[in-house]
């Protein structure tokens, strides 16, 4: 650390790093983040930012042990950063997060990756690369699922606790005579998003098939970044409509009535997409003023057409034993009709949410081999 | 309904109802609401966009039985509108929702509305009156309650399904000799909101109170809607600070590592505030661009600031028997320190989501006597 070099600014200490790279570090905030504040036990911040003037000083730096030490003036308190601390929280970036996997954007040929269901269960390393798999692609498969209620979503806990929504936190997809949803039919489902009409949709869903013995009934996919990022491409306005005009989703059976205004595509702090809601069948009546309806309409066609064609959609048929495992806020999913009369179809499914799944990635990270 | 107009325009069908008022109705949103279209067991919409050109017109259009019947252009198909559909559906406006109360701002001087646990438990009407309040002002107390655990969570789950978090499906607030946070231990907490680190931290919070024997662990809530809309008015650029610029905030342990970069706070689509994130123990390490970072410590202290001030803090003992709710993206809590060795304090706590209680708005409307 010879060439580690600071400066004592006005509002200010600069860092030079022995890489060269410059951090600026204002002195409000090193002395919020003096690292004496946090409780021993739960590592909380104890510290009362209004016990201290709005604008603290340095009366005196140096650099001592492998610590940057900063005496303050005007009040009876030193702080110790460790260097590596200062190297890590530098102003202006985020500290490196294992959860933080860039999603790799895929169309119709994408070739779904596969896992074993065996080795998710019992060995850390397989669920890491099952996981890394969903985080990049939102999309992968599952092979050697037991037969039995369960063993999907036995898998999903590895991930996380599940998420219960008001079909319960499994649920079963099978065609039913007296169907709340379209899933619980024989139907076509058009590509979607699973429950849009929630505040936070379903992180990742999960569906473990049982039985697939009727005609038809074909698994499809899409990833919805990729159909919105050639619509971004190809028609900027259309894009925005999408991310600023908030549509209504309701779904209302005896039980519940859960509903939301918000726009089909969310993006995200860094220009990326967040979450993507799209399920023509429990979108509601759009109630944008009468005037925005023609550019919505057009827009709002532009990306459902582009779930319809072969360069972005890829089908699939499950079969038993196969569990298929997706992001459900950027992988669109849909079936084709089947004939219940020709054999048996189900699906066990679940939900996790991306809050535990990314809380999993960071314990893994902890624990792996360097 | 003899002063119903109707003009066929070049885009659009204008609608002038008997008090004077017009709605405009495109003809492509017509054509997309048609009443055939939904599947007659899930109500859910099984119409075709697609199907249709993207710019259909009316070949005809008539009053009749109290129907507005649209015969359209180009296509063997008549749409027939009742005339309620239409009142209720105009472009530009949302139709009426049970679930959207109006919030009212409250300060320090607020007297909590009290209701009855026997009656929320037996009677739809009270546990409606007491859903009122919560989401008005976002703050109720319910006294009469059981002295057992799972009395207070008995009344939650009259609203709809608990929230399952890191923390479990309830916990137990009170001091442990190896707490994961603050909540667990005696310290005084400062007013904050709960899993500001969640992607959607809880909607509301019931803390049963079982036992408050110890010296101190008086409670405090303040109305964060109202400090921020203080702080708008008073300082416009810190209040825009904090609706834009994410902040990390983190929890971690041996279990569950969960983090989130995001506003304190969230605005709505109508100017007003959609959620408050704001936990000065769990915030982490400020990571904005040095040069925010004067503007921005500067904003988050005037927050700060306020929830300190008794013109919006109030305090309050809460007694065996008493649980208290609340809005947890919106009220602030927190409770002065206590002493454990002069007695024992137990407060049993959950969580219900946003969703499940507007659900449980929306259906006790359904059944609510004209």
């Amino acid at each position: 650390m010879s060439s580690f070099v600071f400066t004592v600014g006005a509002d200010a200490l600069a860092l030079r790093w022995p890489d060269g790279s410059v951090s600026t570090c204002p002195y409000v905030w090193l002395r919020d983040n003096c690292p004496s504040v946090l409780h021993p036990q739960t590592r909380e911040r104890m510290f009362d930012l209004l016990s201290i003037p709005p604008d603290p000083r340095p009366r005196h730096v140096a650099l001592a042990d492998g610590l940057l030490v900063v005496t303050w003036a005007g009040e009876e308190h030193v702080s110790r950063f460790p260097l590596d601390w200062l190297a890590r929280h530098r102003p202006g970036t985020r500290p490196a997060d294992p959860a933080d996997i860039p999603r790799v954007p895929w169309k119709g040929d994408f070739r779904i990756p596969r896992h074993d269901a065996a080795a998710i269960l019992s060995d850390d390393g397989a669920l890491a690369a099952w996981m890394a798999d969903l985080a990049r692609s939102g999309l992968a498969i599952v092979g050697g699922v037991a037969d039995e209620v369960g063993a999907g979503s036995a898998l999903a806990e590895r991930i996380g606790f599940l998420r219960r929504t008001n079909f319960g936190i499994t649920f079963e997809v099978v065609s039913r005579p007296d169907p709340n949803n379209l899933a619980y039919t024989a139907e076509h489902l058009p590509l979607h998003t699973d429950l849009p009409n929630q505040e936070i949709p379903p992180g990742f869903q999960f569906l473990h098939c049982l039985a697939n013995a009727a005609e038809g009934g074909e698994s499809m996919f899409a990833d919805g970044i990729a159909i919105a990022e050639d619509l971004r491409a190809a028609d900027p306005e259309a894009f925005r409509l999408l991310c600023t005009v908030p549509i209504p989703f309701r779904f209302h059976d005896a039980e519940a009535d859960i509903a939301v205004h918000r726009p089909v595509l969310t993006p995200d702090d860094a220009g990326g997409i967040r979450e993507i809601r799209y399920n023509a069948h429990i979108a509601g009546t759009f109630d944008m003023p009468a005037q925005l309806m023609a550019d919505y309409y057009r827009a709002y066609r532009a990306f459902m057409t582009r779930t319809r064609q072969d360069r972005f959609v890829l089908s699939l048929r499950l079969a038993p034993g196969d569990m298929v495992a997706f992001d459900n806020r950027r992988t669109l999913h849909g079936r084709g009709r089947f004939h219940p009369n020709t054999g048996f179809r189900h699906l066990h499914g679940c939900y996790v949410d991306r809050g535990e799944f990314e809380s999993r990635l960071r314990l893994l990270a902890r624990h792996r081999p360097a």
